[in-house]
């Protein structure tokens, strides 16, 4: 579609920001004063509580400024991506974000040297608004080098993620599938089309044609991967850390104790039930023996459903009710001030995502097409963008920015709510069961397969760290053998699984997968908490979203009434799940009994 | 060929090194012995001048141990690499070298911190044999950092080569070439075959579908390539070099304005030679428009002849007599203590290298198959030989190991007196053009050729200094320009010419292929110098072999009687390349007038 043949009410409303590109620049201006001005303090700033209050207001109100032209130019270019006008609007907002990150790099080095002094400051209430962020900056004390030592790892950094560069570079191609006699493409895209096809025989075409040209390719994967992890070791090593998990979760203020509790919930206390899952997988295909190209395809038939956007929006107030009038006066103005920009149109970023910034609506871009999943992601990004609203709303600039370990919480109660209140309307079995294996299946995802990738990446910077050498063959075998490890007896592993780890990109992300597990679980316990009529559990969520970033991600998620290190809310999101898969099984096993009487 | 089915006076005797492999491990408990005793010293060696003197003397002895054993260990897994035993030698001494490496790390950073002492032992005459060594340690004074930030780039070297390290797993696969309607296998080997093919079709064919297959991964070549300039202008400027081409010169100790006098030389002064050259290819080859891949299409008719290894050295010392008795009587040596191993058999390494250190003959292995390749590479190896042979004969072992930068003048002197030699026996007109078209061949080669890719990887060097992005569309536009001006307007570049840059490893080896040049310069003015009689050049070219490695490259090339900062070098080289192109063209003209008439 042409973006001018959109109506204009399902396009979002960038002119909300800045009436016109006029507007940016002046803003540009102004930033530019500002940061002169920053940089003239360098030798200053500290000396008197009144000197270091005016910078670090001077400095929250330069980065609202650049964050607010950042999203004005990337967000126009999001959709008109061949207007030469937005493209230099954002050539000129990076630039400035270079500027900005060069000229005020002795921040954070001054703000530790004179600790004490700042310490004192923070006492006085001026600095409430400030404390908690100032507080993160000392934090780095231990982990900070002289500045001989941080000028050498800076000049590195050209040349420290060559590995990820080239794993993003390198494009494979894959021969054709042949499907009922005729050749059809197979790609990223493809590939999971083919997974869902009813013939096993087409399904394992497609999954070893794709597989065999990571393993065509292996030593090239194993070097970029090697690379990466040797990277996060070293960081972790010149930087004092333990090991590179340390470093990884030191920005989070996150305990280890948490990755590895996630990794046993997963793998050790609930592993029956993932197990459980994939033998009935296997019995409902009615497969003799299920291999991991097989674990994609349909138990269910899918919905035909069509939704528009007013019925999306129906829907969608009715699951968020349940969080009382001020959240669902956010979804209502998110339509009615067109902050959501809706359909595919040429040119147009693919996927869907909330962004946005304390003086910017917190807009959304989504690809609807009207089908249920379409619903499903408005409601995600919707969570998302309610929770920046009540974030901006209830707390002050500094404060209010929240980090992706508790980002998917809000997104994923959302997706939730919605799901469990489809399966309740739904009209027959049939659509029941359609949802519960729609629920089943991103479930499993993020709960089980996710601690996967999660023990993997743990291994490999292990060895990474003990400088032990990794090739193709010790990374393959090592992930055939997890793979075979988590998914149970009743999953064959074909030839090719251990060479799948080299598709996956967030091996490159220095342990990021974990924080999607974590996401998931917390969302499942408290949306269980909510339906089983938890009285405190919605206004203690409510209070997390407005909390937005003042305070560590652990204390957010207590203020939530989910405590992560807690073995409780596994409980509760495990057997919520269990109790969906009981659901399940009953119902297909009662469709079967129907079809042989 | 097996290896048993070659006649023991054609293979190499290595029991000369060692009887047997007990013989290697008593090296090696010696080795570990006087190791151990280094080590031990590490706080006091530099206490007295006798102290010092003990302490290097025992370091000597135990580099002299290690590369015997390797020598030993490395030539018969070459020959033999299916033999356990060797491969168990093998990595032996590889993991002493690490032990001498890592327990060694010391040794220059103490020497340089009592400089002051080091400097005063010095004077003493017991020095004599060591002075020069120590001394090209103290030079690394101004270039060597802290303690802690040495620390730091050591922990980061296993990630510092990732570029490199990927360009040399990326194996590509290319589409057949059709000849005369049958599918043949192109790679890297087969590529030079097709070049040579009289059909400009094939030619063309097989170059696109070569170096089509490096623009499709452009953006991961321009990654690796990128990459490895960066890492040397990162090492560059932490070292206090002002750029890379500084830091790649300062181990040589040769003054940049060499590198940029051989740039100039070929594509300044001389470049007429190589246009005229290219022009003549044109002409001779009746095309319209002369292409890249025509550029290897032979004038000439390939030589059938083939050569004994006894008529090989009856040639080779016909043709070295010229350097008297003591070289000649090498030679003879060579062939009758058996250093050489001279038939492709099973498993045996390809091509051919001259190895050896001061405690082993200067063994030769080669891939003898009777031709004149095979006899030109027999000579060549014999110069390498030679050198080592008179090297260590002279001098002293801390001071017989010659440097890359001198080594290819031994070699191609040889090469050259070799072809000057069948030039003049030629018994024909076509014969005559044959050794004239080899020996032009080789030359622009090593003097246009090799020039262009230094000035290619100076530009990728200074734009990496200077931060300046580099993506595919940058490199390749860059190397198909230069290629442009090298080649003159008589070569047509093909679309692909810029992408052809992605294929050459030399890049990644830092200021490299202009070393080949110097020697095939300094190699061309000795020679053409002696063929005029130069009554003194024979005796100042064997005093540069005999030299070995006692100075530095630029005083070992003055003292062969080249000053490789005098322009007078690069005139009676070019000249010589000037009169032999003369008699090919007329040879070539009368060939052709005799065919019309």
């Amino acid at each position: 579609m042409e973006r001018l043949d959109v109506p204009v009410n399902e396009t979002w409303d960038l002119t909300l920001i800045y009436k016109n590109k006029d507007e940016f620049f002046e803003d540009e201006k102004r930033a530019q004063s500002l940061l002169s001005s920053l940089r003239e303090r360098k030798d200053c700033f500290t000396k008197s509580k009144e000197d270091f209050h005016t910078f670090y207001e001077d400095y929250v109100t330069l980065s609202r400024l650049l964050s607010e032209m950042y999203e004005y130019a990337h967000l126009n270019t999001d959709v008109e991506p061949g207007n030469q006008d937005y493209q230099l609007l954002l050539s000129h907002i990076l630039t400035l974000f270079d500027q900005f990150e060069n000229n005020l790099d002795f921040m954070n080095v001054e703000i530790i040297k004179n600790k004490e002094a700042i310490e004192k400051y923070l006492e006085d209430n001026s600095f409430d608004l400030y404390r908690y962020q100032i507080k993160q900056i000392l934090r780095e004390e231990k982990h900070m080098l002289s500045q001989e030592m941080e000028t050498l790892l800076s000049k590195m950094s050209p040349i420290a993620n060559t590995g990820e560069q080239i794993f993003d570079a390198l494009r494979l191609e894959y021969e054709d599938v042949i499907v009922d006699g005729e050749r059809k493409t197979l790609n990223s895209a493809t590939l999971n089309e083919f997974l869902k096809n009813p013939s096993q025989e087409v399904r394992k075409q497609a999954y070893e044609q794709f597989y065999k040209e990571y393993k065509r390719y292996e030593n090239v994967f194993a070097l970029t991967l090697a690379d990466c992890m040797k990277k996060d070791a070293f960081y972790a090593d010149v930087r004092h850390f333990n090991d590179p998990l340390d470093y990884s979760l030191w920005d989070d203020d996150v305990p280890r104790e948490l990755f590895y509790k996630i990794l046993d919930k997963a793998n050790k206390d609930y592993r029956p039930l993932f197990h459980r899952y994939n033998k009935l997988k296997k019995e409902l295909l009615k497969l003799d023996t299920l291999y991991n190209y097989d674990l994609f395809t349909p138990l269910v038939k899918p919905s035909v459903k069509r939704y528009s956007i007013d019925e999306c929006f129906n829907i969608i107030l009715d699951v968020t009710s349940v969080f009382g009038e001020e959240y669902t006066d956010i979804i209502k103005k998110a339509r009615d001030e067109r902050w959501i920009d809706y359909h595919p149109t040429k040119g147009k970023a693919t996927g869907a995502y909330s962004a946005g910034c304390y003086d910017t609506k917190p807009y959304i871009l989504t690809n609807f097409i009207g089908d249920y999943d379409s619903l499903s992601t408005l409601i995600h990004e919707l969570g998302h963008s309610c929770h920046t609203y009540l974030s901006c709303k209830y707390q002050d600039p500094a404060n209010s920015d929240y980090r992706i370990f508790v980002a998917e919480v809000a997104s994923t109660v959302n997706e939730t709510l919605l799901i469990n209140h489809m399966i309740s309307h739904a009209k027959s079995d049939e659509e029941k069961a359609y949802f519960l294996y729609e629920f089943l299946e991103n479930c499993v995802g993020l709960i089980f397969r996710q601690p996967m990738y999660a023990q993997f990446e743990d291994t490999l910077h292990q060895w990474a760290k003990d400088h032990i050498p990794m090739n193709a063959s010790k990374i393959t075998s090592l992930y055939d053998k997890i793979n075979k490890e988590y998914y149970g007896e009743d999953v064959t592993n074909n030839q090719y699984v251990g060479h799948s780890c080299f598709y996956i990109p967030h091996f490159y992300y220095n342990y990021y997968v974990y924080k999607y597990t974590l996401g998931m679980t917390v969302a499942l316990a408290i949306v269980s908490r909510i339906l089983n009529h938890d009285s405190q559990q919605v206004e203690q969520y409510l209070s997390f979203l407005k909390s937005g970033g003042s305070m560590s991600p652990i204390d957010l998620l207590k203020k939530a009434g989910v405590d992560p290190l807690d073995d409780k809310i596994y409980d509760d999101a495990f057997h919520y799940f269990e109790h969906l898969l009981n659901m399940f099984e009953e119902i297909m096993k009662r469709g079967e009994k129907d079809v042989k009487e």
